[in-house]
């Protein structure tokens, strides 16, 4: 592109102005690449952290994301603050476990996956993180199979569905208080393991420190970590492995 | 026994003096109690933490201890003192692994112990840890079967093992880095489970406190958890609690 | 392979003991065991932690419970949610202090106990979690005796009781602030201990953090600690110690 | 109970379905495929851990690992260690910066690699761990592109090599001191990044954990974490997802 | 001022008490200057931090300021106390996105500013505190440009205005999360910067200990820090420097 | 002071010069009162911090006070030290368990001491830190009592010396590892108890913060805590105490 | 005591079960010798701690300490709590700053009090605390000076009071924030400072920890520190060393 | 220049592969202005940070800047390390308590600095760090007076001092310990001050940790912070506001 503008300033066909302008936009270092690069990949150009914004400052930027292009994913809103939202913007969905907002054009179906995602989730109390995963994942396209309640205090429980987790792309596995299951998972599987450390716990779990810490010290290979209760960063992170998977 | 001191008061056997002397030593209070009661279902008087004492001090509290009873356990005793304590007093057997300085009364058959104690293992690297527990379990006077190596990375070397730890009376359960081992072991287990967390890790391990928040928060019940690397600690309460199933 | 495996022994082109090997399996590991011999033992299935379920979730996993067999203990209940579940669910007993739902089958009149619990507690402030663990284990099927309001600052309230916890099978103690009750218990008695810090104090007891760490750190010998203000878990290692005490 | 069942398959009187149902077992959970499926997809069985091993102990894993199959690696080996082993096994290469001894078949060309990881660090600082990350990942079969010395403070250093970097199919990005590089890749790649703080700085940096809450908290989407100074796991987690994008 | 005094009591025009009391008043050791120093350079005598005041104690504290000299600044002012205080005293002006309620003279025009204040934030989270630290700098008489939204994972928006930044005498940078922020401006700058961490975050950012740390780590020199969503500190601490380039 | 400055200047004894050099001493601050004060009630003017000091550095210290003044305290001298410093200054005493270095004129009975000051010890551990506070005090003319090994988790013996430590006019109590000795001694007593924390002890006892967190949340009224290890202020502090009670 | 029983154990005045009895009271221990003490010295047997008790528990205590005693101290009552306990017990004063509740014998006039007790505060934000010191202290007994909002920001206005602080027998030193002003105040005084953090602050003062720690590192000799926020341990500790300064 | 570049290709006299090369120089983007104008105003081009370095790295980074310019400065050098590097680049000085290697162009007469820059430090244990800075700020150019061993805790030390302490551009003040010299000198000047915490102190100091809190949360204005020892950032930060002060 930076050979383009160059070649056409050569030729003149473009002039100073226009060329500087031009390379300010920053094209020749490939940085609009990176957003190009998104949307073509993921369908999906950005999605916005709902925590701390107002119904209207979320209203306005979804109106300008829908003017640019299709899909929507908005993370943290509440309740209160969605039905806000959804009475001006109808079309949106809300997933209230998740306390996802979006949008997704369903008749878009050169989407095709093959494989699946493994959201795996120790108690029931991780449910809303595992949700924000497993939503986020599915909303920027991939399939997701959901493993619930199969904490390594009953690792009957998981074994039961080792097999099935085994044959995923990738798993996203939750868990908070002394989170030891994508250890465990980590062991079972030879796929890549995102971990997602919550905040379910009282005492020393310090807010999800614990989990955190144990997740980070894990001693099956294979395993990466993202904050304290994001679920999100864990849905997003398997949705770009699971692409890679794709592509080849 | 109060009323013993008081009686031969009453009746002229024992002169004010005497009496105040023999008060004193808190027989009134239950105190001295504690150390017979020790000895006599322990078959165990006192145990040395040998870490920050000279060689020289360690002689003398065990001739001190030889004096009065039969038996010795010395605890965090490196292999160079150790070396130097068994010239004086070659008797004792030193184990370099869980550096632990002891004799035992091995013609002393009336401790039959029932059952015995799992000392479970994460990884090769806790095995000083767990030793510590093992051998403190044994001079003790209890029997002991390890299981080393069976960490949940690797799940199923530990359910390979699931039947014969389940049939112990009581289980110590050593593990660094994430400490996840107790937490499963606990799910598999309807006995109490002592957790040693380990110092063994890196990075955000912090010495052991990634394992110890870890052991701390397991939602499986059943639990308890000593200090880092409190191999001592995790033998001696199993110890106690193996007795108890001894007693009925 | 399960099915090639079987069909080889069905026609007759493997033989057991090969079989048995290839087949190193699931069932022969135990799991289901551990729920039978829960409830075997312990006349119970199940514990449910009440915090963050609603009413509805934990009236409905009672019936299943309530379906299955026949008690029920529902720890962490706020005073409003247990009166919802009690007008659908008229047989349960809730104690306000403990916040602790439950119901045992008080014919059942096999599980007669030797021997008791002592549960001790530092101040008023603790009686909160002190109650968690005595009304868990009395619905367990413990005798429990309580010694409250015997912090070390005025220590002779805790020896004028000192020769009633000795004769205690297991010790539960709990305390806040500076948490050092079960060591000075930890020195009376020759039974295990089972310390439970509390968050109970302000400033740089920093929610419990101080207690915890006193309590790892004791010097006594056969302390073992669960988390902060788990008066639950204290109360359940009680009762599985005092079980194994009865089985002799 | 596993006799039984196949005793009854044999002589007919269990049919193949209802015996499968019986032996809700261990191997058609697949636990043994895991090594399998990783050796097939990775050329590779196990690594091992150097540190707190002696020399002995990691010749003799190493002899193990030879007789079963073809490859070795085995991290955090000091250099006097790394002679040691040479000496016996003097097919092993040792890599010195990366403290990584190994052995690859080089005649084994079936694992074509498309595309490459990138590993990019900080400071010249870093480059021990990323050096750990990199050829932990060329051991594993993967094609590396390093990118170094190129921290945020001089943010035209990257840029310089923006393109190449988005152009991998996952990047690993190695910092110490405040940890910000992988927040700024995070923004300029369309690819899955993993991060890798490292205990490199003084004071503040509190041996590593400055960088790593950094990365933990990043606003870049995209970024996944893995422990202090961990750069085995980083270039494990990078080959997991490099092969991922090999097979489709 | 000192010489003066005991020139008039040698000379006897002043009396032994009246020396004494105006000795008593510090003037000799010059701690009085300070005021003196800062009203003349600043224009400004005394900021009022309105944290856990009342209204009424604002109001009296405004008055006694209003009496000595023109201007007056009070932060951290939520808005109900702010509506109190300007019904009291009208003249007041309330920015409610920074909080601060203040009164400066504007027909004071001998503070001609060259050159201005860059105050660049990351997200807009932080325009609290970022604006915190704007409208501090303005009402101490400095030109502030803004720079907000230009975290470091979407860098080409930074770099867009890094010209603008340079050219500022000194940039107070307010980042949360990661806090990579100051590091990358740093790099870009040859001026002195103000590094402000915000508490916005959740999980590991530990209310912005996360972004503290980073900048204190930060590999960029020149870089110094305030405490966390200080923005009042860093607006007067560029400001102090900021006046510093107008003396020459 | 301040007044005979003046006068002197008004009646023309003093020139302006010599009265601003005076006056620049801060007596009429009062400032220099502080030392008279120190030395004349205590005998003592100055104590030096040996670590991190050369031996040159101490002895040209050293040499500075015998100058002035009769006495020296130099805290945390090691052996070595100590005797490169003795072969210069000969007469300087060397305490090794304490690592203090001291002269004091023994011929100065002046220094009667009414009551006694108690030091009040854990474990054999702690013998270093509460040596250091037991001659310090010693030093500085307090009569001291030793009160070692009395341990909370063995109380009998605390209580056997209950009377004698009552009788003292302030403790100092030192203790590592859990840190709960000062509770129970401040139960016991009623006049001011310093507690000393230690950094005796292992995993979880972090250096001492755990004793110190203890201590600062103690139940006991009448505690006030110094730092970790700071034998020397609490042998300080209990001076300071123990004298107010002498001057009635 | 203890022998007067055994005397007339001996000469038949007093029968073994009665003896017994009274033993049991530990009088021969000297336990309740402190509470004697504590009411004689201190015309005071205890202070309740208002926290976490209902208006009807405070009450009931209040009405016990009434029936035996003259005095009543409570501290950390909220005011709503205080109105509904003076209602019941008109004759209780209510200090709203310090929180404090309390009722002396104003005609008892034996307690007079020679010297005086400084309390010295930071900020005016630190009043509450500073109060809750000198209430306590004048409620026991001490008469107290109190010098506030004299932060070492501006030095000046501490100077001016230093020689009215030097004059007081003991200083009480309250700051938030950084928590400077113990070292200074130390430095000034001879005598000995109890040091109480407090939690104002925002940020890096974790809530009191950043001053906790000054006053913990002070380079200052003499001064002990109590928990933050701990105004009464501050004010408690003073009293016991005023009254050491009565006595002699 | 991106234009001059633009014309070039415009007018023929420069090719496109030839231009993209300068562009690729992000000449265009205005970073390489950054080391221009740096080297121009400072007189200096780059630092180099020592630590972790050998004398064979640090030699060939010197000896290519002394190719590109005149200037050297290389901190946190050992004694033993700059010994080395002399041998091979003689005219280099080394000052061994600031730990700094450096060569400067002292025949450069044109940096005239008006003022200078005040080091104040609180004890004799911090001089390392202060010395770091003054050295830093000297061989940058700029005037440094020192002022040494002026701690809180003798308040008289520093107020001597006052008054030429207030005259200087901006101050660095180093403290370990408590740490509250910079709220002292910040109360008592109107210019910058750069607060350095230093690792000096013990216990709870936590290595410098209680120091840098203390200084982050100082109640004077006009303090920003750098991290623990980084006395190398204190006099570069100076150094930067004093040449702002010079330009005018």
């Amino acid at each position: 592109m930076l050979e383009d503008i160059l070649k056409q300033v050569q030729n003149g066909t473009l002039n100073i102005t226009a060329a500087k302008e031009q390379l300010a936009t920053f094209e020749n270092l490939g940085f609009a690449k990176v957003d190009h690069h998104r949307k073509k990949r993921q369908g999906f150009a950005e999605v916005v952290y709902g925590e701390g914004k107002t119904a209207e400052q979320i209203i306005s930027i979804i109106q300008a994301l829908r003017a640019r292009n299709d899909e929507v994913l908005v993370t943290r809103v509440a309740k209160e603050k969605a039905e806000l939202i959804q009475k001006e913007l109808p079309e949106l969905i809300y997933n209230e476990i998740a306390r996802i907002l979006y949008w997704k054009d369903e008749t878009n179906t050169d989407r095709t996956s093959e494989g699946y995602i493994a959201v795996v989730a120790a108690g029931t109390s991780d449910l809303r993180v595992a949700e924000e995963a497993a939503i986020t994942a599915e909303v920027l396209g991939s399939e997701v199979r959901r493993f619930y309640d199969v904490g390594v205090a009953g690792i009957h429980r998981l074994l039961f569905h080792a097999e099935e987790i085994q044959n995923a792309t990738v798993s996203v596995v939750v868990a908070g208080m002394e989170g030891a299951l994508p250890s465990v998972v980590g062991g079972l599987v030879a796929h890549p393991v995102i971990a997602v450390p919550t905040s379910v716990g009282y005492g020393a779990s310090f807010n999800g420190l614990s989990a955190l810490l144990t997740m980070l010290n894990s001693c099956a290979s294979g395993i990466s970590v993202v904050n304290i209760d994001n679920g999100f960063g864990g849905g997003y992170n398997a949705v770009l492995i699971h692409q890679l998977a794709q592509k080849g």
